[in-house]
């Protein structure tokens, strides 16, 4: 059957992450309810997103302008390199408001599931910068998930060369974080990393 | 501070329902990643919905013709008519594929709150639909919120002219419901709702 406009704004909606069947069809009719003022500035932030967001060539980040604020900011510390993820985990981070350094982003992790290698992140790019004497730390800030740690003990290996210390970030009870409710794994790394008090 | 237009469509995101902050980051960077097999689509998709979707002026109903599909329709039956909230509860009652009749969409309850009266909503259109004599029974499917049946109980006043039965949705327990997680209120009307086994 052919699909009419507004069930292919509600499929394509479906797609968003978070967005489950129902809830596109609850934003697509709120979109039609409010066309003035929310479908179409929405319209029009996603035409200027696509025009004028672009990848940072230094680090991997979004922004309107290349290189990002953060790479053109004078202000940071150029003596430390945080390597994450993904962008949202790079936004993470700042919201966090701790770390005033700079960023890699690798735009992914190794996974032999999804064929991902070392040539598709942006790896090349960190051992490049490290390789300034500037640079004193880089820590591996990408996700405590198996391929997030596999890609970490690729890029430490191929570190050993750079004249810099490699941290992690630290395992253990998120603040406010219940004990029951914790998994067996966080536990344990809370345990093994236990602090003076 | 001047919002990036990358912000700027993280605002908006979020103010879609079902939509919160974090999700509308997720849903961004989502599009961004994916800008031609996502973005673009999506897109173009709402720039079709605002030029082709309209409301039918027969029932309420959102559709890309006028009268929309179901008032054009010549299998559905003429003899019953299901009053709704919104087009949502329309869709809602549509995929459980059990009504044939025509509908009409009020486009909210009553409202002291929100200083909504009747005619801001479809009852005139209703009451001039029921006063045709094919019409037998008019189902008053508006949510069971206190608005919802106010605005129920105002339509049966003005309804009592015409020469139709006026129905309500049965309350009860839900489908797969389990008592201990019910209200009382819901548990209630099952109770005094009861039927022979």
């Amino acid at each position: 059957m052919h699909e009419s406009p507004l069930e292919r704004l509600i499929h394509l909606l479906g797609k968003l992450p978070g967005l489950g069947p129902r809830s596109a069809r609850r934003a697509a009719l709120h979109m039609i309810k409010y066309r003035e003022s929310v479908m179409q500035p929405l319209h029009q932030a996603m035409a200027q997103v696509a025009e004028s967001i672009r990848v940072c060539n230094q680090c991997g980040n979004l922004d309107s302008q290349d290189p990002c604020a953060i790479c053109a900011s004078e202000r940071r510390d150029n003596s430390i390199i945080c390597v994450v993820e993904e962008v949202g985990d790079l936004w993470a981070i700042e919201r966090s408001q701790i770390f005033s350094g700079r960023y890699i982003v690798l735009g992914g992790t190794l996974s032999a599931l999804d064929g991902r290698g070392p040539s598709e992140l942006n790896i090349a790019k960190l051992i490049e910068k490290a390789a300034n004497p500037e640079v004193m730390e880089v820590i591996l800030a990408t996700n405590a998930t198996v391929d997030g740690q596999t890609t970490a003990h690729y890029i430490t290996e191929h570190l050993k060369d750079c004249d810099v210390k490699v941290s992690r970030l630290a395992y253990g009870i998120p603040i406010g974080g219940e004990l029951d409710y914790l998994d067996d794994g966080t536990l344990g790394a809370a345990l093994r990393s236990r602090q003076p008090f």
